[in-house]
């Protein structure tokens, strides 16, 4: 660290606006995988209530402007647009996330990152470099934090979120490394949103807000709004009030921050299913069991045995919402144990409520048990879930899950991310040419964003 | 409390939305002033450097509209205008403030009704009622979490700030019980801004984000997207990550809520310097001892005593900036000795930087004494403050300050807030047809709110 550098957004910033990152190729494919799974997922999730809700209040609120969010619509203004973007892309909770900092990283970055692409002329470089950087700091935000700041109640994504939003769009936006520095220190003037707002329409709004307010204190920042940059670990600062017990701290990271290295060590990890990944292994697990019996109607017990912190997330049993399905390990289970392949319409209105789903899912048990200290939260030995069936005839069976497909330790393919994005209604030859396209081109070019594009009409004879 | 009618916005909710609050002239009369006061805010506020960048910022981002801001600029989008507004009315810290929340109401409620009084035809009438709600909202939250809230390092105004914003929209807007309580739970994803802020430009944004998040939450709540409204008092909930070991909590609250009551039992103080609050007392002190001395080079020793907590938040020395001034009891203090009257003109650029004003700055000494345990941050007897300068001739001279002019204990008279009014840019004659008619009058029919008006822009020759 050079004299005169101090704190953690000026010592980030400093690295973050090197014209070079010095990064290898793979941190560029791995950013442009993100970018494609997230767009899939506002372009899915652009019909859900929310996503429809966001639009609608952004249009009686007059936001009209030039900017057309990802999924369709008309055209709002740079704010606007990020926040609907953020929204959709996490409308159905299908969108990725990381583990450091328990945020879900690319709903709110490229929220802000597809609207601005719009008005600045951005190249997939550009726009992969500013996700780098935005990634990076969420990680680093995460490891100062640990598990304990979401799990004494913070939604990460919504508190975190904008300060990552920010070094991402200051990236992009080129900002000095002082304006870059003043926009992190604003974007955690904009840290909210409680956990306890999961199972509600609420959720999906923490990550437009998170979007629109990363880029926001970017644009302040550009015209030299100030901020107090040593906020982070001052007396009374951010660590202090959003800090945990077991928080490591700014002093612990700005000491062991080898920055340019969270993509590689701190892989994202992205979502075969469309729910908290707090019921994957629920979901993965049930499916794995599917072949010890014909008929549902054998099973007389359920039990799911898995790390409190995690079912205190995904606490709700019997849903009557969807948005409560997706937060239901109860449910999840369940809907893995009757359907061959959980997909979203296992998370339809009417589905939810078939008696038979209901039953299922009131007959699963649940047993919690404590993490470990300071545990990082991750899907690891620490936390094994045990799923058990038992069977009219009086047979068990039952399975220990501790890697998901799709986390960081069993990535999704390229092929399988392109899937998803087809199924989430993008053709899959814009898909495929986007992943294959030199990095230089315009993102306006690939037609990825462009939603009025015949390519993308044609989804339907596509799929 | 009627059954089913449980949790702190619900019960709110359900007072809020009668058709008839029930309130005397007196509260009409104590919103309209607040209307007069925060307006002429936003206009003397307008050219500031937080206003200019903050309204540069929606014109890069393209949030054009059919929203006038107050103060003067192209239109913008409802969203933009109501946070542009909202940074206005606080740049200069000139906005009037209660002490049960520690937060400025009215630069972030007025902020968001101003803009949504030209979308949606408004009385006068109307916007009082929802100032009226707001308030109470904010009394409310402020009894809930009492001034350890604030002492403890949250930015209240940019906390609790959108709650209270959310609450008077929603009246203006309305909606129904459920609608305003969801927006309620909603605006609390909104609650963020450290008083780490302070003596930067960020803390005059925070209350532009207040205003922004209220509206918005109730324009989402509007188009019925769900929140949880039991997030006050549950586990891991608001309280709990926003409250203090001494604050009194939700049960008390909705055990003690007085509906109705708070504009008469908690009144508004408005303010004679534009400065914070806690320098106001330095300042009416030290100019009652200019009689005792008739140069300020006979003076060799200043002190100030006052509470801890206090000079916390005023805790700058020799200012380096504008915004650092309004936040330097030792500067404040200098500046009432100095100026026949302080105003404006001390918090200038150059001002702040005369080498005389920084020598008597610098010669102030501060003394600290703790609050006593539950104190709720107002001026009183608990938190006297002492003054005393010392004479080259050995002469001492000592005031104790309780009361200050503006403060809930001596109220600005109408009088003093229509000069106030004047000096702030507003034409004198504009600002008393306001207050004297008819409260069916539609707001924008006053004339107040535009500056384009031709009796606004005679503004230098009605001063």
């Amino acid at each position: 660290m050079s004299p005169g550098v101090a704190g953690f957004s000026d010592t980030f910033a400093k690295w973050a606006c090197q014209p070079n990152l010095n990064l290898d190729d793979n941190d560029g494919t791995e950013a442009r995988l993100a970018f494609l799974d997230t767009v899939a997922c506002m372009v899915i999730g652009a019909s859900e209530h929310q996503s429809i809700a966001a639009m609608a209040a952004m249009e009686r609120g007059q936001a009209f402007g030039k900017v057309k969010p990802v999924g369709g619509g008309v055209g709002l203004s740079l704010f606007a647009a990020s926040f609907v973007n953020g929204v959709r892309a996490h409308a159905i909770d299908y969108d990725d996330f990381e583990f450091s900092g328990s945020t879900h990283p690319s709903a709110a970055i490229f929220g802000a990152l597809c609207s601005l692409a719009q008005l600045n002329s951005l190249t997939i470089h550009q726009v992969c470099d500013a996700w780098i950087v935005g990634y990076e700091a969420l990680i680093w935000l995460g490891q100062a934090f640990g598990y304990s700041h979401y799990e004494k109640g913070w939604h990460s994504s919504a508190t975190l979120g904008p300060i990552g939003v920010a070094a991402a769009v200051s990236k992009a936006l080129d900002l000095t490394i002082l304006q870059m520095s003043y926009a992190m220190s604003l974007a955690a003037s904009y840290s909210a949103g409680l956990k306890a707002q999961f199972g509600t329409d609420t959720k999906a709004i923490h990550l437009g807000n998170a979007a629109e307010a990363g880029l926001r204190a970017a644009f302040l920042a550009m015209e030299n709004v100030n901020s107090n940059r040593e906020i982070w670990d001052q007396s009374k600062g951010y660590f202090e009030l959003y800090g945990a017990t077991q928080s490591p701290g700014f002093d612990f990271i700005t000491q062991n921050m080898e920055l340019g290295q969270a993509v590689k060590k701190f892989p994202v990890a992205r979502k075969l299913w469309p729910s908290c990944a707090y019921t994957h292994r629920a979901i993965f697990g049930a499916q794995n069991l599917r072949s010890k019996f014909s008929s549902t109607d054998e099973i007389v017990g359920i039990c799911v045995k898995l790390p409190k912190p995690f079912h205190d997330v995904a606490h709700f049993g019997v849903p009557t919402t969807v948005s409560e399905a997706r937060f239901s390990v109860q449910y999840c289970v369940a809907a893995g144990l009757m359907s061959e392949k959980v997909s979203c319409k296992d998370f339809d209105d009417q589905i939810i409520r078939e008696e038979k789903r209901q039953q299922l899912t009131d007959l699963v048990e649940i047993e919690t048990y404590d993490l470990p200290a300071g545990d990082s939260g991750e899907f690891s030995l620490n936390t094994v879930e045990k799923i058990t069936i038992t069977l009219g005839t009086g047979q068990i069976h039952e399975i220990d899950v501790i890697d998901v497909p799709g986390d960081s330790n069993n990535p999704m393919t390229d092929s399988q991310i392109i899937q998803k994005s087809v199924e989430c209604g993008i053709c899959r030859s814009t898909a495929e040419a986007f992943l294959a396209v030199d990095g230089n081109t315009n993102v306006i070019q690939t037609g990825l964003l462009d939603q009025n594009n015949e390519a993308i009409f044609d989804e339907v004879s596509c799929k």
